[in-house]
């Protein structure tokens, strides 16, 4: 079949392609994710690139005005190629260079102070050790074979009873043993009663010992190079999930796995960013990636099942069973990761289909499974999950949240990279001034953005507590389009995109139902056990949403309940965080299979209770003033610029 | 066609054949050997049966005397059958007790009597086992993921407290255990103390278990198909190793490694031709791969080596040290087997860089390792290898006797297979009679043809005791061609080749070499422990040297010590049945090692005493006359028509 030769720009990426291929398709394959929140299912409208030569078909939407489609506009998912092609892909649909939250913060490896003492057993005991030794030559007296005198050494040096051993480091030990006179270090797999050698250098190289611990997100992959002989971040990395390309959240990932060779083509998306991040850590710190002994992953359910190749079918059906979700260890080249064989992979366990490794992590760097005090843990992403407990006991809940705070369904909703508006502070004159990250022009607002936008649109009273626009304020910033009310947060010629930025009535719906589903689970998770909001004595807040998140903003909303703020902690990933602390000692890896284990599960899907409080927090901040008294203490002084539209 | 039933007595066997067909045939379609000196040539007269009821044509001879005529006597290889039959064959026609054992018990794995007392520990328990389980369904209530389920049911059911999964069987968990109705059968690997899981089937598959045992000789590959659920032997096949054509003996296939890929040229024609084993014994007993668990593998330590891909290098270099001599366990995919992913391969444990696995194999499979009676294990094959010892003590010693007994570097020299040359008798005319496997044609000369018939030349004084042909005899059959002396087998139109089947005098150097390095590693061994012959309790003579092994002319060449035949027992191939009854027995298995580790190996290069005892040996039956005085007296016998060219 014929193929053509496509160009994206900015970049100047190339790919090959049949004739009829999707061109969404065709820049993922050139390495290139166009924002496409509905995974190509033509709804979302966000897939939009320039065709500057070359001839397309399809591609038109009514999600493009008249002028876009003048200019060449198109929507990707629904383009075929028919010739070779020039494609700008315009700064809206750039997933850009992103930097995420803990970046800043990288160097050196620590609980933040505020959670030393939640982590108080963590000490540095990595997963695979090395071992030193020095062997006596071999002699016609002394000739066992050179497995055998290495595993001599082992007991006699460190006093292991038998070892194990892989063929791949098998075949390179007759010639490492002579070329080093004998003198080697092993690295060793302690699982199970007997050690496996997977690794063998020339000379001392105990000091040269690295892991990479990973989060999976949805949404975004972070990586964590960590030097196991200090217990330092040497180096973090992160970039978007290539998967998003195939759907924004887990259930259209899910719907696209089942889709033909979709499955695999996940995994190897998925692989791919992960090498991408690997690649790009090693890079910084100068180290070879055979100096690697293993990597540490969380994710949530689907994501791991999705890395490892196992079908997620049954995830999202009722009863919702994942294939696994114990503590599994294997090859990083099973998966299909290009490194060397000795590389291990260990996967974080979770507690149920939408409980995963992720919150686990969370769970274990913080500590709450150590705590005497009754902990809030609450993970903000794509899809939201809470956790309350201590302990003696912890009940967890997923909320489908919604990929909200994390740019998802919001007209400019970004994530938290370069010129995310984080912070919001509106005048009386409904003036807005933007913070964003990295201070570039705005492109868009991240969740922390929004969770400041929409209380600042509260307190001014710009929007009613249902979240509707009060029309009678004289300020252009408040208009109607198509149909449609909004606020500009900022004009096209102050932004770093090619038009104005605003948040619309539907966006502000979209947030209340998030912070409603977010806040519900929470108070039905303290229904379940009998307890109240007084009775949490820690809030742990977990996420990427931005670095700017404010706690009273939050708490303005009705996202957070109503408690003093100094209860909160903002851990930023909570999944790296544990995956980090758990590459560097064994201990703590043992303890997340504990945890999982011990979690109880609330289902809320059909669950009436869950329902009723998700319909009294549709509301802002919620429908049940008792639960917010300082909140509406505050609200009230802007009161006589409300107009009611209760 | 008609089909008539022949039923064989004594053993009651039955086959059918078509009207017509020989009865030589129709008895080796059922399995029965009746010895047929000629092949079936019709001359030898030797396949006398005895016709109890039905109706023949021809079969008469004058081989026959009126009085066995009247009896109902007559010769297989000219019968024809006209009707149903039943057949007796006497004594004297049939095989001796000498067939290789393992062999002659064919279709179920047993113990050959004499050896029962042997290996007292055999019972049956298969390295990996099979394990039927019937799981509740997942509900709301009970919805663990779907690997947690199947560890309950494992404990619940079957006592194990955990256990681990590979990644290929976890990807075929949620689908199986749907379609299975959440009844399934899982294979586990049980090594440490955490059992695998590394396959899992639909419904109760416990009755359909089965593995491979496999000889890994440096000239043949044997290979046994076990039904575990029976400890049955259902197949058998050998091949020659494909390595053949890159050397013929282990010094040649290790210099071949060195050059460029050679390693990877000979682990690939090894596999090759391990692969077509095992799709023969497949074939043969109508089995899919998929239902194999496990191939348990014996060879010597560079023929492992060459398996796995290893480096032999410094096997061949002082002080010889293989890479490894422990027991292995790998998937059999990792060399390059074309099999399941689920399918393990264990390879047996050798002495030293001289005393492979074959040899742990054979000692383990005769019991040597549990006698309190003084044994001598021999194995000849293309290395020779002695054993000494009992339950307190073993020593060994490799003897270089290179491969003339399996047929290499022998001039008409072949494996034990159809048309080799099993026996040969000579008469005073110097005109012999030949006995072949399967009754064909000749084509060659097998291990035990050679003993015999280099026996044979020396009693009738054809040669001399140096080996040198007597030239001064009236008879055709010794002649000189090209300068080279020799002693026609068989004419060309007598044969199943294009050529006369011949011995020459390097052939005869040849086997007194080689006869001569096995005597003196039996008289170094006994030296080194300070015993003598006479010690000696018991003699295991194992090879693949054909079924007609004869111990007295064996001894009559001096390859065996003289003592009496009473104490000698042929076992065939020795490596294959102590791989067969590990592969049914975990406890075998695991004695192999233990028997590794407590063989003491003599180290025969560079020894003064074994090149002593080898010079000594270069002779008929021995320099040394009063090692063997039987064979003298018979020899004496033929004195006079020896010509002494001595």
């Amino acid at each position: 079949m014929k193929e053509y030769k496509v160009i994206f720009y900015p970049g100047g990426e190339e790919a090959n392609a049949p004739h009829g291929e999707n061109l969404l398709r065709v820049a993922a394959a050139a390495g290139l994710y166009i924002t496409a929140s509905c995974g190509g299912n033509q709804t979302c409208g966000k897939c939009k690139v320039i065709i500057e030569s070359g001839e397309i078909e399809g591609g038109l939407s009514d999600k493009l005005s008249p002028e876009e489609i003048e200019k060449g506009y198109r929507m990707a998912c629904t383009s075929k190629i028919k010739s070779d092609l020039e494609v700008r892909i315009p700064v809206e649909s750039q997933l850009s260079d992103k930097r995420v939250l803990t970046e800043a913060t990288s160097k050196r490896l620590l609980i933040p102070e505020s959670l030393e003492t939640l982590a108080p057993e963590y000490k540095l005991n990595p997963l695979l050790k090395k071992y030193y030794l020095e062997l006596p030559l071999p002699t016609l007296k002394d000739n066992i074979d050179d497995y055998s005198r290495l595993k001599r050494g082992l007991k006699q040096s460190y006093n292991f009873p038998d070892c194990s051993i892989s063929l791949s480091c098998l075949k390179t030990i007759p010639g490492l043993l002579r070329k080093s006179g004998f003198k080697v270090t092993l690295t060793l797999l302690e699982t199970g009663n007997i050690p496996e050698i997977v690794k063998i250098e020339e000379g001392d190289r105990t000091a040269e010992h690295y892991c990479i611990a990973i989060d999976i997100g949805t949404t975004s992959i972070y990586a964590a190079l960590i030097d196991l002989s200090q217990g330092e971040v040497l180096a973090t990395a992160s970039d978007y999930n290539a998967q998003i390309a195939y759907g924004e959240d887990i259930i259209n990932r899910i719907v696209y796995s089942q889709k033909g060779d979709g499955l695999k083509t996940l995994q190897e998306a998925v692989v791919k960013t992960i090498e991408g991040a690997i690649h790009r850590v090693l890079k910084e710190a100068d180290i070879s990636e055979d100096k690697i002994s293993y990597l540490v992953a969380a994710g949530n359910t689907t994501m791991t099942h999705l890395l490892l190749g196992l079908d997620p079918k049954y995830i999202r059906e009722a009863p919702y069973i994942p294939a696994i979700n114990s503590t599994l260890q294997i090859q990083a080249a099973e998966v299909g990761l290009d490194l060397p064989a000795h590389v291990c992979l260990y996967l974080f366990p979770g507690a149920a289909g939408y409980i995963g490794g992720d919150i686990t992590a969370g769970v274990l760097g913080t500590g709450i499974a150590q705590s005497d005090e009754l902990i809030l843990f609450i993970d903000i992403g794509t899809n939201g999950e809470v956790v309350l407990g201590n302990s003696e006991w912890m009940v967890a809940a997923a909320c489908s949240a919604g990929p909200a705070f994390e740019g998802g369904t919001i007209k400019h909703g970004m994530r938290a990279t370069f010129g995310a508006i984080e912070q919001v502070e509106i005048d009386e004159n409904c003036e807005p001034m933007l913070i964003t990250l990295g201070h570039k022009p705005p492109k868009g607002i991240c969740g922390a953005g929004l969770i400041s936008l929409i209380a600042e649109l509260l307190e001014t009273g710009i929007i009613n507590q249902r979240g509707k626009f009060n029309t009678g304020l004289s300020t252009t910033r408040i208009r109607t389009k198509g149909g449609t009310k909004e606020y500009v947060l900022a004009f096209k010629d102050e932004t770093g995109i090619d038009e104005d930025i605003v948040i619309t009535e539907p966006d502000i719906d979209d947030l209340i139902r998030a912070k409603g589903a977010m806040y519900a689970g929470v108070s039905t998770l303290l229904n379940s056990v009998g307890l109240g909001i007084s009775d949490i004595s820690r809030i742990i807040i977990a996420g990427n949403l931005g670095f700017h998140l404010e706690v009273e903003k939050a708490i303005t909303i009705g996202l957070f309940p109503e408690v003093d703020y100094s209860k909160f902690t903002f851990i930023g990933n909570g999944s790296l965080l544990g995956a980090t602390l758990s590459a560097c000692s064994r201990e703590m890896f043992e303890k997340a299979d504990e945890i999982a284990r011990s979690i109880t599960n609330i289902e809320l899907s059909d669950n009436p209770e869950f329902m009723e409080e998700y319909m009294a927090a549709l509301f802002l901040p919620h429908t049940e003033e008792k639960r917010f008294p300082e909140v509406l203490k505050r609200l009230s002084k802007h009161r006589c610029r409300r107009t009611e539209v209760r």
